[in-house]
């Protein structure tokens, strides 16, 4: 691969999720899209990827056909190129049909890349849509209950609207795609890594009515759910509603809200601003509320 | 990561091997020595790796310890950054103590960079050192059988090695690390790839008393037997001596070999010359003598 002078951004991340196949994604499109955001919260046009498999003896080729051509597709959608794969096979019953392992690498464009310790005080805090969909469609589609309406992976790919974003010349302090851990857990690092206490506005936080019930139903905190389509960004308050209008017209960030925002006290703490009006420290999430969500 | 203009080489592997821990190394030091040697047969420097690694629930902390150093100690020595890793841990029985999956970034520093279709009739074609290590070493690991002396991995990373050869100035037509399939697969590969006939001399192939004994006891094929620090290396005949006086004045080739020339007959072909002085086709490998010996 040739390039230019300049700066690379290099990352890795593996890929368990169970099952294989659910609403909204499978374990390719989430392996591309992963690879993508982690490239895209960085700031980086992600320009091509790795794909490491280990299959289980017995997998079906007709679920692998699937897997392959769903990583194919949204290598495609997301213009990011596949250079390189590697496959092992291990016998039955020694792993769980396919684990996928990716690497990415992209190109630094944003002129003054976003930072975990960027983020200052007066800082607002949105997100790009709605919370919780690839966490409780993994936990509704893992223990066979149904939701009405049906609940669907949030899975996108989200490189286009972070250029969308860094196009309208906002300075862009912070950003997190919110994977395992949820908000809580972005805005905790955030928050430790800035020395700032991060603000979330209960009330404000975009969950659709049936992740809320389902929520509520199974005992989880929709702000450590895992999303896999969604990120949080900190920007001057004065550049939020320029940055709000430009997700607004991406179509990954239809929903997009300003959630919070970043005050000077009690350095590297997230607080919760409750509907009731009351405040609560969000805690750092310590393992995981549902294991193999990815 | 910051780079100069230029061509960059990008690879991934998966690693797997069973046990975890073996005489001469381990899956830590295996998946270090794999992606440099992967980048340094296509003349490329090891500058970046990543780490991403699948752990079984009830993994013995000591062993992951083990592990993780031998990936530190094998990287620093061989001068590889791992900038980015990523950890996954699946249930009990999910899978088998421990996966691992890298990708490498190297700069390509070979002006004239070795590739499959290079080789040429007339090439001489060589090897860095004894064949069948690895894999005897495994079997025997595995299967509790003990030879005397010890079947040892000859695991090494080989970058340094590559350098010491391209320093030479001469040129490298092709080059190929001989892991899965060994060597057999790799003088398949290449006769394939370039259209050519490559004759490998049996007398001339250098294997140790003990692992020529394993294979001869256990049914293996040396040839088909998988390395994790042996290349082949394809150059003009008028170059080989020089090649071959640099390959033994270095650690990794004190025991390296003209094995074998390139003729233009049959295109597409590997040919073995016995030592009785009859030839036999050299077939590619399918499936695997050793399944997960890498």
């Amino acid at each position: 691969m040739d390039v230019e002078a300049g700066r690379l951004a290099f990352t890795t991340d593996g890929y368990v999720v169970s099952p294989l196949f659910f609403p909204g994604g499978d374990i390719g499109k989430l392996a591309v899209c992963g690879t993508v955001n982690d490239l895209a919260v960085m700031g980086a046009e992600p320009l091509w990827m790795s794909l490491g498999m280990v299959l289980e003896e017995g997998l079906l080729v007709s679920d692998l056909r699937v897997v392959i051509g769903s990583v194919g597709t949204w290598a495609r959608k997301a213009k990011v190129r596949l250079i390189t794969g590697d496959t092992k096979v291990v016998e039955r019953g020694k792993c769980d049909g396919v684990y996928l392992t990716t690497a990415g690498v992209g190109r630094v464009v944003a002129a003054d890349p976003p930072g975990a310790a960027r983020a200052r005080p007066g800082d607002a805090v949105m997100v790009n849509g709605f919370l919780g969909d690839h966490g409780m469609a993994i936990m509704a589609a893992r223990s066979g209950l149904s939701f009405a309406p049906a609940l669907e992976s949030d899975c996108a790919p989200l490189w286009d609207l972070v250029r969308t974003i860094l196009d309208t010349g906002c300075a862009v302090h912070a950003m997190r795609d919110l994977t395992r851990g949820g908000l809580a857990g972005a805005v905790c690092d955030l928050a430790r890594a800035s020395g700032t206490t991060v603000y979330l506005e209960e009330g404000s936080l975009p969950v659709r009515p049936a992740v809320r019930g389902a929520c509520d139903l199974l005992g989880f905190d929709v702000l450590t759910v895992a999303n896999e389509g969604k990120l949080v960004l900190f920007c001057p308050a004065a550049d939020a509603e320029t940055v709000l209008a430009a997700m607004k017209g991406h179509e990954h960030g239809a929903e997009a809200a300003i959630v919070g925002e970043v005050g000077p006290e009690e350095p590297g703490m997230a607080v919760l601003r409750t509907i009731l009006g009351g405040e609560r420290v969000i805690d750092q999430p310590v393992g995981e509320d549902l294991p193999r969500i990815c």
